[in-house]
Order: C-alpha cells, then structure tokens, then sequence
C-alpha cells in the first residue's frame, strides 16, 4: 500500500507512479486465438465439439449437449433458495427501471431552408452474451449485460458459458431467465466468441458481443471486431473513496476490501484531508483483513495497488480523481451532490456514507460494468446505448434543395468530387 | 457490374456473394507502426521530426514548425474565394444545429425505494483530429469530425494533417477555424497518433482519436487504443439506391456514380421493381462515365462492386437492404417515410426524390461519418454522444440502504464476495 502526502515534495512523482501503475500483464494469445477461429468458421459445430474437449474438461455427446434446453434450465433453478430468488428479481426489477429511463427518443429536427432532417433510434437484432465459467460466473454480471439489450428491444440474446465437466451455476441459469436471454449453450473460450461471430449450423450469428472473460475471449472479441460489435475490453477493477474524518474508518476498510477482493490486480485508494483518520482506515484495513474469506486476494491487491492519499484540502482531492478517472468512486463528505459537480470523470459514483459501492454491484440499479483504467475519461459503462444504433435522416423538396444545394455544388467542386455536384446540381432548377 | 434477378433460382447465391464480398485488402504493417509509436513515446518531439523528414517528404526546421500559427492560417485562408466560404458556413450551421438537436439530458430516475438514481453527461476534456494530407484532404470531413465535439463541449480539438513539402490546403484550415479547432500540427502518419494519444513536450495527449487515415493511421489507432478513445476504422464507402420507373434514370445514374468516384473499392447498388428502368439506368451510368472527371475510379469501382437487383416488389428490397445495412440509402419512392419504418439497419437515410446523398455529404446536417461494410447493423455515424461520456450515481439514505441492503447482501454472499455483502450488512440496522 501507498502512502502519499499531497503536502510533500516527492508528492507529484509519487501520484503520477500510481497513475502509471500497470495493474495487468496481457498473455500473447494472438496465434492460438486465430487458429482457433479460423477452425470455427471452417468446420462449424465440428470444431466446437473439438475444442470443448480440448478446452472445457468433458466430451459433448453431440451438438444437441452444447444448448442448454429449457427443462435444464427449470430443473437447475428449481433448487434455489426463494429468498435468493427474491434478491435476483429486486436487483433485475431496479436494473430494468433504470436502464427504461435510458431509453432516447427519436429526433425530428426543425430546419430553416425547409428540409425535414430527423434522427432514429433502433435496437440491434442479436446479441451474444459471454459469461465466464470459472471463478468469476456472476449472475449479477448476467443480468447486467442481458437487461440493457432487453429493455432495448434486441430480439435474440444468445449466452455461452463455459460448463467445465458439462455443469453449470443455477443462479447463473436463473439470471438468464429473469433477463430474457432466449439461448443458452454450454461453451466458451475462442471457440464460442467465434461462433457468436459466425455462425455454425446450430448457432446463428448475432450482431454485438458483449461480456467479459479471460485473456482468450478478450482477444477472440478483438479479432472478430468489424464483423461484430464488441465491448471494451475491461481491465481490473478500481475504487477512489474520498472520505472526511466523520466517517466511520471500519466502513471505509470494508469498502476498500470489498474492492480489493475482486482480483490481485484490482486497486483500492483512499483521499482524505485527515492524517489521523488515514491512519485509522490503515488499521481497520489490517484488521478487517484477518477474517476476510478473500483476505489472501484481497490482501495482495491492497498491498500492491492499494493506495491512501492525504489531501490539505477538498479541491486538491477532486482534481486528483479528475485524473485518475475512476471506474468507481465513493464520495463520503458532507455535500456528496456538490462534490459531484467537481469530478468530471467516473465510471460510477456512490454519493453519502450509506451508499457502498457494492450497493451498485447488485442492486442500485445502475450498470455494473464500467470503464476501468482511466478510460472513464472517455469511456462509459453498459447502458441501454450500446444495443441501439442511430439511423439519421433527411427529406428534401425541390424548394429545399434548391435554398442549399448550391453550397454542396461548391464545396463537391471545390474537393474534386464532380459526380457529388452533378448529382445535386442535376436536380436544381435551372439558373435565370 | 452485378446484374441480379430475384425471380430466378441462382438469385441467393448472387445476393450472398454480393455481401460476402471483400472490398478492402489490409497491408500488414502492424511491426512498423509499434516501432513509430515506441519511438515517439521515448523520444517525443525529437521522433515527430525524423519521422516527419522520413515519411512526409519535408524537414522541419524545428520542433515550432510542426504548430500551424494563426498568422498561417489566417494567410492561407485569405485568398478563398468568398462564395466557398460562404458554402462552408452554411454547410458548418446546418450541421451544429443537428448535432446541438442530439445533445442529450442529464437523468434522476425516481426511485420507489427511495433512493435517489442519475445519470449525467459529460464532454471529454481534449480529442485529437485526424486528417488525411492526401487525395482525401476534405474541408467537409473537417467540419464533420470537429463540429460534434465542439457541440459536445469538448475544450480542445487538436487537429493533425500532414503536410506534403510543408504546406496545407487552405479550404481544410478555413474549416478548422469555422469548425473551433484549436490547435493544428502539420503532421500525420502513425506518428501523428502516437503524439496525440502520449502526448510529447510540444504536443499534451488527448483522450480521443477520430478521423479517416491510411492503413498506418488506422494501425496506430487501434494499437493505442486503450490509452485513448478511437472511432471506428471505416471501410470502403457505399449507397443503395431504391428507385421505381417513376424516377429519371440519369439522376439514379449519377448518383450511383457520387458513390463511385470516391475509390475503386466503393460500392453503388440499385434495386428496382422495373426490369425496364434497371436497364435505363445501366445505360445512363455509361453514358456519364465517359464526362465523369474521375471516370476512370468510378469506372472501376461500378464493374468490380455495382450491382443492379431486380425484385418482385418493395417489401422484398426492403428485406434485401436490411441483409446489406448499407452506410447511405436512398429511398427514391413514392412513400419514402413509409419505407424508411421497414428499414432496421442504415447509417443514414435520404428520402424522396430531390435527396440525393452528396446533400448530406456537405450541407443537410446530419454526419457524413457512417458505419460501413454492413456493421450499421450495430454501429452508428459520428454524432456528439462519441465526444460524451456519462456517469451514472446513487444516493442512499439509511433508510434507502435497509430497503434494498439485504438483496445485496444475499447476493454477494452468493457470488462469494464477502466483503461486498459486509459493506453493506455493516451499515444496516441491527436486525430485531
């Protein structure tokens, strides 16, 4: 962990070391990704059969065992604890609400020369959803990238998951339902990205792939964009919390671990404006650590990337945030609204001292997947925008092209394109 | 050119090897691009100087020549003739009074549980503005590119162009001045992207990269991507044009060829109910090649990628369009509104006929930036939402917090995070 003084000379050296931290080493799968690709697009269902037993650790019996059937579905979810099944609903009932107020309207824009110019909202036909089987098969994550695409309108909503040994997590099953995926197949890696992307005789293809996975599936997404969309390529995941020294410091520890846990390259800093109370969140930390089911992870990140930094006052404390654009951040001061309007980039931001950014994670409503690793500079998380594309539009008469066609006439000239002014000045009337 | 008939049994296989068709051959030239880029972040302005007497055919006299002054500007610009200025402040208004039209409003979503939801928009703080100092040297792709983010709020636009022998094209700065440009460097290639995206003593780093470039333009935007925001790499442009026999073939003609003349690989398809019509078109489209002053690309361009498609009727083309999600469509019917409500996938749309394409390359108002080769499926033009990025927030009472705390909790614990689920059971009230 790093301990930063705002008030010291070795101060700006320091905070630019944390801002350059690289938190991720990415493995060269570039080849084996390509191979594995080429291999889907060529021999479709055959290779996916292949390189489940390669890859996933059991044999389909055929492709019919790579989807996941709707009786499957209903007799793993039928074990799920009702109170469970209620704090799934809660969370996917807040999501929807949300991410319902997203939704845009389409544009018709009044026009002087008496055109008719408008912009038009429409959702994408199919979406591919990757869920990771491993330690990280969250049904929260499902339900955050499955509703967005629903309360859009995507028609088709397609997830893979990897099931090592042919098996997977109910509550994963029961997120799928609740969110309206409409297929489920029980592969993953590459092999699934690129059938997603292409198409096999038994999976069509679909038009975004969004979701996150190891180091395989990132660049598997990578290849296959142009053909598909994708998402970003999440990093790992980070908290800033600015908190004063009226705060409880157990709370702000438990916030910072709560981060921490996720991964060893996850990172968790504190600004405050109190040297007493840093060092009171230090030690809760510690503490707090010691009975932590995930203390060894969530110890190695805050060792590593953990961060506490001491402020003389608030504004020195926003501008720092401002650059280090935050996938999360907590704002634990007595005006949390006005400090908002300082901070400029944030993924997400958690405003008071009852609001813990795992609030976010599950139920607030808000989109858990976020811009990580500065990008909230120009980047946002998952919303309703990324199922939707824009058509925009224009309707003209011949008065309307007659009042603006001229200026395209001069300016297509003027850049060398003829056919462009011909085609207007074709159709305007004749000069007199 | 592709002659297509719907009514006959080989038609699907013409129609899927029409979208199957690969338009683009990509060079290779990822080694050389990462060795410019390592260069200039080792070496920063010192790396913009050989690379600029290296690749751009001129020697910079120093590090202060790479800055386009506003004495330089305000000189080259001095001798456009008034009527082209007066096309490019039109064309400029028209498409600020669209873009503002987009802006989008900030959201607090009510919340039956009783905390408070939002969602609010910020612009990014810089963009960096590539143009290409070639052939495809467009004033109106300046004003496209630069426009939005203006509109958007964003405080510094750095535009990039290299400079053949040093000089500009005097139409590109006039628009970078009307456009609110506010820097311009006269250099490009790769290194040009390196410099915007790590920034170099003479040059800060911006947060996004937009604009059209060659193959090593479009390599270094996607290797620093990350590092910053980029747009996407356009592929070759193209139209659909919908046209009954009402219309006048010539028009159809040319406009299929404003399409044409912009590179061999373009590509400008009509589909038409009329056997008779589609022949009249053909014919017209040979007649205007033989004046067209770049007839020899257009030529080209129509015999390798045109294609004329014979339906039965509309409902038909309208479903064959969608299959093509075309970047330009022209809607030539008597209902065009009406057709357009039977299109899901089109970058821009131009409806009627005294609506050609090249309107909304220059002066309608919408963006003549548009998703091409099929990925308007999922993928919109340029517009001021690429230069916003949004955060989204919670407020939580304690009260707020009881009320949906416990989902998260049960969640968390779920998931296997505990201390997701302990930051939020500490602060609940005890249970009793």
């Amino acid at each position: 962990m790093m301990r930063l003084d705002a008030r010291t000379a070795e101060f700006e050296a320091g905070f630019a070391a944390l801002l350059d931290q690289a938190r991720e080493t990415t493995a060269r799968v570039d080849a084996a990704v390509a191979e594995i690709i080429a291999a889907v697009r060529a021999r479709g269902d055959a290779a996916l059969l292949d390189c489940t037993a390669r890859f996933d650790g059991w044999t389909p019996a055929g492709v019919g065992a790579l989807k996941v059937s709707a009786e499957e579905i209903a007799a793993a979810t039928a074990g799920i604890a009702p109170g469970l099944l209620k704090a799934l609903d809660l969370a996917a009932s807040r999501i929807e609400r949300f991410h319902a107020a997203q939704k845009p309207e389409d544009l018709v824009v009044p026009d002087p020369a008496g055109l008719t110019l408008g912009m038009r909202w429409t959702a994408l036909d199919a979406v591919g959803l990757y869920v990771p089987g491993g330690k990280a098969a969250y049904p929260s994550s499902v339900l955050m990238n499955a509703l967005p695409a629903r309360v859009a309108g995507v028609g088709r909503i397609a997830m893979v998951v990897p099931a090592p040994g042919g098996a997977l997590n109910p509550l994963v099953l029961a997120a799928a339902q609740r969110a309206g995926v409409t297929e489920v197949y029980r592969i993953g890696g590459a092999q699934a990205v690129a059938a997603l992307a292409w198409g096999t005789a038994s999976i069509a293809p679909v038009d975004r792939i969004v979701g996150p996975g190891n180091a395989y599936v990132a660049e598997a997404k990578r290849q296959v964009f142009g053909r598909v969309g994708i998402d970003s390529i999440a990093g790992p995941s980070e908290v800033v919390v600015l908190a004063d020294a009226t705060n409880d410091p157990r709370h702000v520890a438990v916030d910072l671990l709560a981060q921490a846990e996720h991964d060893e390259s996850a990172q968790a800093i504190l600004i405050t404006d109190d040297a007493g109370f840093a060092d009171a969140v230090a030690a809760a930390v510690d503490a707090e650590l010691a009975s932590l089911p995930r203390g060894a992870i969530a110890g190695e990140s805050w060792r590593r990337h953990g961060a506490i930094i001491l402020v003389r006052a608030w504004p020195e404390a926003f501008a720092l945030t401002n650059r280090l654009a935050p996938e999360h951040l907590q704002l634990m001061l007595p005006e949390p609204a006005a400090a908002l309007r300082e901070i400029r980039h944030a993924g997400a931001a958690f405003l008071g001292r009852w609001c813990p950014e795992a609030l976010g994670d599950y139920v607030a409503g808000p989109n858990h997947v976020l811009p990580t690793g500065r990008t909230a500079r120009f980047a946002s998380g998952l919303s309703v925008f990324d199922f939707l594309k824009r058509t925009t539009w224009v309707e003209a008469s011949a008065a309307g092209l007659a009042a603006i066609g001229p200026a395209a006439v001069a300016l297509a000239e003027a850049e060398g394109l003829h056919a462009h002014g011909r085609s207007v000045a074709l159709r305007l009337p004749p000069a007199g």
